[in-house]
C-alpha cells in the first residue's frame, strides 16, 4: 500500500510501504475510516526530533477492524474502533491506575497516516462502538483518537472543576481541546489565549468566555487583571516551549493547577522557584484510553463535536500540502481522506 | 530582652535585642512556652543563605497573649496560642483557597527563638486553644507551628490516602512529621529512608512500615522492589537537595503525587523528563494555618505526640550549642526552654 514517511526536515512523501500484518497474536489490522495530522508530528518536521531515519507518520486512527491476532478477544473483524496514539495493556498497574500512556507494555502507534494501520496490544487498546457510526462522526470519532483525549487529559490533570476557572495557553487543536473539555467539565470562566481570529471563534463556540489576545508578560498581566488579581485555579498548556510555559506558571493562581500536554521542547524549571509559586503540576502524554469510552459516548449522543477543529480536509495522497498548511498556520488541523 | 541573632555562618548569638513592641494594631505580644530550631534555620547558619545583615532568628512558637493592638478581634491577652511560621490574613482570595502561606500580605515570622515575639496580623495567624494547656502539651503545640505543619502538608500534597503507599524521603524532623502524616491520613504503607539508627527508631514510632537504608539509585531499587516495581503514589520530599529530589521522582509512579517541603537548594528540573515521568508535584511553604485548628485537636486529645521530634531541650541561653547539635546531626531538632 502507500503510506506517509517523513525523509528529513520538511519532506513528507505518500509512498510505497509495506502492508501492515499481523506480527503479534495480540495485534488487529485496521482499515482507517479516516486519519490526520498531529502538531506533534511538526517537531519533527521542523527538524527538532531526530529524523536521519525515515519515520512512518501517523498516530490518531479510528476505522474498521480487518484482522485479529489470534489472541485478541475483545474486539472482531467488522467492529468500528478508536484508539489511543498510547498502545497499552490496559491491565498493568500503570493502566488499572489510570495512566495506560505508562503502561509497561506502552509503544506509541505509528504508520497511521495511511489507509490499513497495524495496533499492537488491541485488546488493550481499541474501544470498539455497538454499532457502526454515520459516516459523519467519523471526524469527531477520530479527533478522539488524541486530540481531544490530549486536550480532556489537559483538563483534568488542571484540575478542571465545575463553576471553576480555567485558563488555555495555546491556540492549537489541542488548546482548543482543552476548552471543549473545560466547558463539558463545568468550569464557569473558560479563558483562552489567542490572537488568531478564527481560532478565537472556534475557541468561543468551544465554550470560551473570554479571549486574551496579548502574549508573555502582557498576556499574563490582562488574565490577572480579569481574575481580581488572583489567577485562575486551572491552567491547560498545551504548546511546549519556554514562553508558553512561563505564561502558564504566570497566570496559575498558588494553589492552583497546570495540566501541561504539549511536549516541552527547550524547557526547564528552577526548583525553588517552582517551589514558592506552589502550584500543582501534571504532564505527560494522555492517558487517552482512560477517557475514551466516556469520550466516544459523548460524540455519539451528540453532545460534542470536536472534528470541527479539522478545518483543512485532503485526500491522503495530498498529506505533504496537510503538513505544509498546519506548519505555515493556515490550517490547525488537518484530515486525511482515505479513499477506497 | 535577650534573643538569637545570626551574625554569620555558625555564629549564633543570645545577646540584647530590642524588646518586641506593637507595631500595628493587628499585632499581638506573645509570651513563648518554648520555642525551637528549625532544620531551615540551617540554611543561613551552614552559609547557604545570605547573612551580611544579622538575622533575628526563630519562626516556631507557641504561648500566652501578652498583649494586642487595637483592630485585633479574635484573640486576648492570657490566651494560649499556635501560630504558623508564615504569618497571613486568613481572608484573602488566596488564604480563603487553603493557600495562607501565599498569602497577600504573607510575612514570614522572625525572632521567635526569645522570651517574647510579635506576631503581625494576629487574628488571621493566631488560633487560640479553649483552655490553657497542661505544661507537658507544650512540647507537641510547639511542633504544630512549623514541623508537623510542614510534613502535614507535605502528605496532603503527595495525596496521601486511606490504604496508600507513601515514601518519605528524608528523616530530619520535617520528613518524621511526614511519617506520621501520612499515617494519620490513613496510609497502609509508610516507607522510611533513612539510615540513622535513632531517627529510623522514631520513625517507626510514628507509623512507618518499612526502613530503606539505602541511598541513591540503591534506595529507588530497593524501594521499586519492596512495591512490585511500580513505585509508590505518594512520596514526601523533605529535604530539598537535587539527590533526595531525584530518589523522589525515582520511586513515584506515574500518576503519583510528590509533595516537596524541603525548600530546593541547586535543584532544577527538565520538562521532558517531568513530563514523561507523568506524576503530580506540589510544593511550596506550608499553609499551616489550614491545618492549625485540626492539628491542634489531635495534639489535646492525645492521638498524636509530634513533640517527641525534639531530642534535645536546651535553655534558651544555650541556643548556641542547639545550632550545632542540629549541624552535626548529633540532633534531630533542639527545643528551647524559655524561662521567667
Amino acid at each position: 500500500m502507500l503510506g506517509t514517511v517523513l525523509h528529513g526536515p520538511g519532506d513528507v512523501r505518500y509512498e510505497r510501504v509495506d502492508d501492515p500484518k499481523i506480527l503479534k497474536p495480540t495485534d488487529a489490522i485496521i482499515k482507517l475510516s479516516a486519519t490526520c495530522i498531529c502538531g506533534s508530528d511538526l517537531w519533527p518536521y521542523r527538524g527538532f526530533n531526530d529524523t536521519s531515519k525515515p519515520l512512518h507518520m501517523g498516530h490518531e486512527y479510528c476505522g474498521t477492524v480487518v484482522e485479529v491476532g489470534s489472541e485478541v478477544r475483545t474486539v472482531r473483524p467488522g467492529q468500528f474502533v478508536v484508539g489511543s496514539f498510547c498502545i497499552s495493556d490496559n491491565t498493568c498497574p500503570h493502566c488499572a491506575f489510570g495512566f495506560q500512556s505508562s503502561c509497561r507494555q506502552r509503544e506509541f502507534m505509528s504508520g497511521a497516516q495511511a489507509p490499513y494501520a497495524r495496533v499492537p496490544l488491541a485488546d488493550g487498546t481499541l474501544v470498539a462502538t455497538e454499532e457502526l457510526p454515520a459516516p459523519d462522526m467519523v471526524p469527531h470519532m477520530l479527533a478522539v483518537s488524541d486530540v481531544l483525549g490530549t486536550g480532556w487529559y489537559g483538563a483534568v490533570a488542571a484540575n478542571v472543576r465545575e463553576g471553576g476557572t480555567v485558563v488555555v495557553v495555546g491556540d492549537g487543536a489541542v488548546g482548543l481541546m482543552g476548552v471543549m473539555a473545560a466547558a463539558q467539565l463545568g468550569a464557569e470562566r473558560i479563558i483562552a489565549m489567542s490572537r488568531h481570529e478564527t481560532r478565537a471563534r472556534l475557541a468561543t463556540e468551544f465554550g470560551a468566555t473570554d479571549i486574551v489576545a496579548e502574549r508573555g508578560e502582557e498576556g499574563v498581566a490582562r488574565i490577572l487583571d480579569l481574575t481580581d488579581g488572583v489567577g485562575a485555579e486551572s491552567v491547560i498548556e498545551a504548546v511546549g516551549m519556554e514562553q508558553s510555559m512561563s505564561q502558564a506558571t504566570g497566570v496559575c493562581r498558588p494553589g492552583g493547577s497546570i495540566g501541561y500536554v504539549g511536549v516541552p521542547h527547550g524547557v526547564s524549571f528552577d526548583g525553588q522557584q517552582l517551589f514558592f509559586r506552589q502550584q500543582r503540576m501534571l504532564g505527560g502524554p494522555a492517558p487517552v484510553r482512560r477517557f475514551l469510552p466516556d469520550l466516544m459516548n459523548r460524540v455519539l449522543e451528540g453532545r460534542i463535536q470536536p472534528g470541527k477543529v479539522f478545518d483543512l480536509t485532503l485526500p491522503i495522497a495530498e498529506v505533504a500540502e496537510g503538513y505544509k498548511a498546519m506548519d505555515e498556520r493556515r490550517a490547525i488541523k488537518t484530515m486525511l481522506r482515505v479513499e477506497d
